[in-house]
Parts: C-alpha cells; sequence; structure tokens
C-alpha cells in the first residue's frame, strides 16, 4: 500500500495494510524501544514534583516527531498535554487516555538498576513508569507513526488526552475535561493499562468503581489531658470509635440511610463474565495471608462483592500516644481516614451529604468530616459496539479469547470521559503483564508485549 | 532541750522541743537549701538512664551525713535505696517514701533557666525534680538532721524507702517490696506529695485509683492492601473498632461481665469529704477548654465519678495512612492502647482474665490483647488513727485545716505498702504548689514551702 491510495481501498485491502504494519513495527522495533527508553530516562515524579515540565516537553516533542498536532493546557496542578492526529477523510474519532506522571522510585535499594536507567535485562525493560504507563503512551505514538509511515490513512482521527497528576489522584482533572470537552470527546477511548494475564490473553478492563474519600476528626481538649481526668473529659478517641460503629457493623453492610439506593446489581450479562473468568482465588488468599476471604466469601460470590458492592475502609487511624510502652494520655484529637468505595451508579456528591446527616442524627455532630476525594464510578456495557470492537481486534491481534472483566475493584478517573461525554471506555491491549510491578521496584515490560501492543492499537486505529 | 534528755522529758516539753527544732531549721535554712540545690544539679532521669548510679551514691552519702543507715538494693532496674534511723526508746516506726528519679527535661528550650542548674529566682528553686520530688526526699532527710541535733530522741524509729524508676511506671517495685518486706514496714507511711493549695491549705491525700493498661492488636494480613480488595480482605483497624465498641458505649458504662464485681462505693464519711471540698469546676472546665464535663456531670457527683469509678480510656491509636490527604490502604495491622483505670478495690489480676474473655466471647479472639501494667488501686480511711494524726499534725504546722481528699484520680504504686503489708499510707506535708510544674518545664517549688516541709516532718516523727 502506499500513501495515494484512498480510505476505500485501505478498507477493501486491510489484511495487506495490517501485514504492512506490522513489518514497518518489526523493522523499526530497536528504534522504538530507544524511544521508549528515552522517556524512561526522563522522570517526572508527580508528587515529589521532578521533572514534569521537562517531560511535558519530552512528550510533545516525541508526538510532534511523528506530526501529531499537540497542545499544553495549564491546570490548578501539572500540565495536561492534548493531541490531534487528523486522517483525510476519516469521520471519526477515537481517544487515547495516557498519564506522564509517574510514582515515586523508592525504595531504591530494592531496585537492581536504578529506576531512571532503563536498563534492558533479558529482553525486558526495567524503569520506573515503563509499565504504568510510559510503555502504553509510547506505544499509542509509535503505532501513529506505522500508520501514517505505511498507509497514511485511517477510518479514524485520533485524540491523544494526556494528563501529568494520575498518581496523585488526579485532582484537577475533572474541571479541566470540562474546560476542554470539545478538544477531548471521542467516539470511544482506550484507558491505560489492561495487559497480558499468566496465560498470555489479553485482559480488558469495562469500568471502575468511584471513591468517596473522606477524613473524620474529634477535637474535644485544648491540650491532651492526663488520663486520670477521663470520667470527667470528653475522648476524641472514643467518639470517632463510636461514631465509626454506627456506620458499618460485622456483616459488612453500610448503615447510612439510603447508601444502596443507587447501587445497580450487575446484569446477567456481568454475571456471566465473572462466572467463565480465572479467578485465581487460592493464588490471592496465599499471597495476601488469609485462610479466607472475608465473611468466607468465595468464587463467584465474592467477585460480585469485589466488583459491585460499595465499601467502607478505615485506611487510617492517629490518636495519642502510638509508641512502645504505656503513656497514660487522654488525647486531645483523634482522625480517621475513611475511604467509601463506590458501586455502579453512586454518586460521592449525593452520598458525601448523607454521610454528613448521618452523623448528625446519631449525636455525632462534634465529628468534623471533610471530603478528600469524590470519582464516580463507571462502567461501558459488553455490548456497547465500541466495546466488543475492542474485543474483537484483541482477539485478532493476540491470537487468544481476552478475559473480559465487566469492571474494575480499583478507581481511576474513568469518569470524566464516560460519565461526562456518554463516550464508551475500555481497557485493554496494555503493555503490562503480571509481573510487570506497578508501583514497586524493577517495574518492567516484555519487549514483546509493547511490539504487541503498537500492533494492536495500529490494528485498532485502522479498522475502526 | 539537750541530748541528755529522755524521751519522757521530750513528749512533757513537747512544744519547747518543737520550737528549738524550728529555730534550728529556719538557722540552718540556707544550707538546707544549698543541699537540695546539690541534688537538683545531679540528673537522674530513669527513662534515659542518665545519672541513675551517681544520683544513689549522692542521696546515699547525704543520708550518710547525717547518719542515716542506708542500703542500696539492686533490682531489675534502677536500684532502690533503704534508710533506717533508730532512736533510743523509740517503740513505733514511721515511713517515707520517695523517688530519687526524675522525668526529662524536654523541651529544654522552655526552660527559664537549665534544668540541672538549680537556679533561685524570687524565693523559689527552679529545677527538673525539684518538686517531684527531691525537694520531699531532703526535707525529710533534714528533719532528722534538725531531730537529731536538738534533741537526739523520737518516740519513732523511721525508715526511708527510696525507688528510682517511679517516672517509668515503677516496674520493679512490687517484687522488690515483697522481697525486703521486714525492712520497708512500718507503722504508717508517707508517701511523696501533697503540697498545699492556691490559699495555702495544705492538700491531703488518702489514696490512688489502679491502673490495668493494655495494648491490643490486630493483624489480618501479610502486608498493606490496596483498599480495592476492601470486599475480601478483612480490616483490623474495623476489628479494633469493632472490639472498642463492645467494651463501652458512649453511657461511659464499662460492659465487661463483673467488670464492677469488686468496686466499693464511697462511704457516708468520704461523700462528706468530697462536699466539704474545695472543688474549682469552673477554673478546671476553662483550662481544658471545654463547655461542659462529660455526660454533664457536675458537682459532687462529678467528683464521685473523679475518685470512685472505674474508666476505660483510648491513650493511643495507630492504623494505616496517618499522612496529609489521601492514601487508599487496608492497613495490615492496627493497635490501640486502652488504660483502665480501677476504683477501689478492683483488682487488676482478676479482671484481665476477664478483659481477655470478654473479646473471645465477642468474637475477638483475634485480638491479640497484651498487659502493660496492673497498679491496685488503695485507700487508708480517713478514720485510721495514722491519717488522723497526719491531719492533725498538718493543721497544727500550717495553722490551717487541711483539704482532705478520700482518694485521687491518678495511679501510684502505693498499694505495695498500703495492701501488702496493711500499713496506712497518707500524702500531705510536701514541699508543692499549684505552680511547682511538675513534668513540665520550670519546674519549681517556693523556699518557705520547703522549710515547712522540713518542720511538719520533724513534728511528725517526733509527736507520733
Amino acid at each position: 500500500m502506499k500513501n495515494s491510495d484512498t480510505l476505500r481501498d485501505v478498507r477493501m485491502h486491510m489484511n495487506e495494510v495490517l501485514r504492512e504494519i506490522y513489518e514497518y513495527i518489526d523493522k523499526n522495533s530497536q528504534r522504538f524501544v530507544e524511544d521508549l527508553i528515552r522517556l524512561c530516562k526522563q522522570p517526572s515524579i508527580s508528587t515529589q514534583n521532578v521533572g514534569i515540565n521537562d517531560c511535558v516537553d519530552l512528550v510533545q516533542s516525541m508526538m510532534g516527531e511523528v506530526g501529531i498536532e499537540t497542545e499544553i493546557i495549564q491546570t490548578k496542578g501539572h500540565p495536561m498535554l492534548l493531541g490531534l492526529q487528523k486522517f483525510e477523510g476519516a469521520d471519526k474519532t477515537i481517544g487515547f487516555y495516557n498519564h506522564y506522571d509517574v510514582q515515586p522510585p523508592e525504595p531504591l535499594e530494592l531496585w537492581e538498576t536504578p529506576p531512571f536507567n532503563a536498563d534492558i535485562r533479558e529482553d525486558k525493560i526495567f524503569a520506573r513508569g515503563v509499565s504504568d504507563n510510559k510503555g502504553d503512551l509510547i506505544a499509542r505514538i509509535k503505532a501513529i507513526e506505522a500508520i501514517k509511515e505505511v498507509v497514511g490513512l485511517a477510518p479514524a482521527n485520533v485524540k491523544f488526552f494526556i494528563e501529568g497528576e494520575e498518581e496523585i489522584g488526579s485532582p484537577n482533572l475533572a474541571p479541566s475535561v470540562k474546560e476542554h470537552m470539545p478538544r477531548i470527546r471521542a467516539d470511544g477511548y482506550i484507558w491505560e493499562g489492561g495487559g497480558v494475564d499468566g496465560k498470555g490473553r489479553p485482559v480488558v478492563s469495562l469500568g471502575v468503581k468511584g471513591i468517596l474519600y473522606t477524613e473524620m476528626k474529634a477535637k474535644c481538649t485544648v491540650t491532651d489531658v492526663h488520663s486520670a481526668r477521663a470520667p470527667l473529659v470528653p475522648n476524641p478517641a472514643w467518639r470517632l470509635v463510636w461514631a465509626l460503629n454506627t456506620l458499618k457493623d460485622r456483616d459488612e453492610r453500610i448503615k447510612i440511610a439510603g447508601w444502596y439506593e443507587d447501587v445497580k446489581p450487575p446484569t446477567e450479562e456481568e454475571v456471566k463474565l465473572l462466572e467463565s473468568s480465572p479467578f485465581e482465588e487460592e493464588e490471592m488468599k496465599e499471597r495476601l495471608g488469609l485462610k479466607e476471604f472475608l465473611l468466607k466469601r468465595t468464587g463467584v460470590d465474592a467477585l460480585k462483592y469485589l466488583y459491585f458492592t460499595p465499601t467502607c475502609t478505615i485506611c487510617g487511624f492517629d490518636a495519642g500516644y502510638k509508641g512502645p510502652g504505656l503513656k497514660t494520655v487522654l488525647p486531645q484529637e483523634a482522625m480517621v481516614k475513611v475511604g467509601f468505595r463506590l458501586a455502579h451508579a453512586m454518586n460521592p456528591d449525593i452520598l458525601f451529604p448523607k454521610l454528613v446527616d448521618h452523623l448528625e442524627r446519631h449525636g455525632f455532630g462534634d465529628v468534623e468530616v471533610t471530603k478528600l476525594a469524590g470519582y464516580e464510578p463507571c462502567k461501558t456495557s459488553v455490548d456497547d459496539p465500541f466495546a466488543r470492537f475492542v474485543i474483537e481486534k484483541l482477539t485478532e491481534v493476540y491470537l487468544d479469547k481476552p478475559v473480559v472483566w465487566p469492571t474494575s475493584a480499583g478507581t481511576s478517573p474513568m469518569y470524566t470521559i464516560k460519565n461526562r461525554m456518554g463516550v464508551p471506555v475500555v481497557s485493554g491491549g496494555g503493555v503490562g503483564y503480571p509481573e510487570s510491578r506497578a508501583h514497586a521496584p524493577n517495574e518492567n515490560i516484555r519487549i514483546k508485549d509493547y511490539l504487541r501492543s503498537i500492533k494492536f492499537v495500529a490494528t485498532l486505529i485502522t479498522s475502526f
């Protein structure tokens, strides 16, 4: 195929087009690996504010190298980067979400080679961020290059939506998306992540849980008090213990009025996905050091709880004396961090006032509660045409049936695309594998997964 | 009077004897202050193991200077010091409990003059430990000197029982007392402390609460876990919150079966003491920053709770992430320090198994509970002849009616004397005043209180 062909020719000769694109990717694989290494050598630690602007400039120039139009969008935090690749005659748009920031590399002493050296060992690239998610990002840019070099045409324009605060909870994402919605909007979005499982099968996830993360504080006196005075002086740690006890009991059911009002149970189709999923229950228990899961949950039932029920988790509790031995102190204040994961289709903005009201009505108006984060859950139906298209292309490229999770137990700002714009979002075809060690020392990807991810992205765009 | 007189002469001419002793004390006051300063300049910080042996040697030599027989008793921790002053013909024994160790002086920057300089300003001596309780200790040694120099006779022998671990909870006291009981035993004991109140009235306390100090731990997994897994993974912080909730509810009543079995309510006489006590309720609330006491307790009712009911206090709670912002972690373990104050006549050795059993029966057998300290409460009756004698002598020396508290809300190892040997114990006639700042920077005593304390101790011994 040549750049002089028309989009109609491309569609008619798709197999040939893809074969040529794959050949191009294979021929240029060494350069593609070098470019990924180039990006991995550039630190971009959002939480420590290390290398952010240099990284944005580098990503922008690497996108420029393949002719993608880019624009840096300033936010209240680290900048976002928008990219646009137009193709002649394309009447649809496919979007890619990525982030250029990475987790801190500490503890450094556990890395076999320095985290920003990006060394290759045994056909793997080791670097902080190579899996999460600089590999995904460069794979997508390189897929554009391959398409442009080989055929120069595609049925879909491509948008890049790249943030720099994913690893610190995307605090500025929602307002930025709202402000720049027309430039971000697409017909379907591919999220970050979604690599292959231990058997080499591509893993697809169609959604995320939401979160309402809160901090509760009680303060009773102006200083710590000698605990001898306990018969007369209120204790803020007890206040929080009693308040927490009204939130959830040992049956794990959250006791706040109306908390479950908007929860949607899994559809029949989703339960089928869970039933056919490779849930490695025993391995998971062993890794955690558990004899059994909470409340003896097991099998598909455990998965239903994992993916489709809200939670109320004490993530931290701080009060008084925590050192060795004893100190007879009555603490002046106490603090607890409580994270509520939200199942489909709960809304943190509706739930937070219910929590405040609950505390008030149960006699804990003195407990000061602050919302630290609120993400909506979101989910794309497995029957959505975009989801089906992605699953179909994964099957073609990976020559194996994908493992499809109807949603995931974690949280990401996916709702800014799915819920705000009604655009389907799928996570799949990423560069990771089970030993990628995202967020941990010796983060790595396999070069073969990286190259296949480039091929998958090119296939997706070319076939859209 | 002269040293050639008999005990009978002394008894017959008590007023004259005391006048001469008081004169001796006044005449030697400067040297007595210098000797106190000498001891205060010697650090003896038990928790940091600073200066302990040098301090023991110094106390021993200062006791030797006035001719008190001494012996150092080694313990598993810091040594104890026993002292004996025999008087010809004496048929009774009065004992004095003191400790030579002091609290750490930190924060040093808040001291106006260095804590171990023992500077005099405005007729006050400023030093770590001068009030708690080197002042009491030297006052008692100097009273012996005065008696010996002036009259050389007393109706009671005197025993000194001095430990070096009071500020770290007296971990080795009970077994040492048991081992050396005959040498420690006396007909009545004066404890440390018990100075004057804001109006100059001597304060007497006839007992202490006990304590059972525990640490509870829950551990669920081998590492911290991503909170997304909360539907399947038990949370140790929730385990402790629910366990604590079974211990005590908002009515402050402890819900452990049989917890109140041995609690003795105050006697009529004790209630009368509370009713006539100068309880400065509003000042106390203001200092604590409270609008009202716990459960709106007030007046004599508040005092009954303060002195005669057990408590269950969360002194510290530690779990998961306690820093700023959010971390979606499910902690692998959680710890709470719970201090139970014990009212008369509860026993920590009986209660601890009840606590363990309670947790087990309520489904918290997984919560590991450790006893960090156990002190019995103890109390000497206000009708006890020794207590009445002390109160009478205080009235004579201080020319004012003492404020008598039937017990106190705090805890000390007084039970090693009172409960183990049946010896009455009274705290009164000490060197402190309301602004002494024990345990705080700029600890100090007034020289006039120190000299009067010496006179009181000499009176007590001479009149016993």
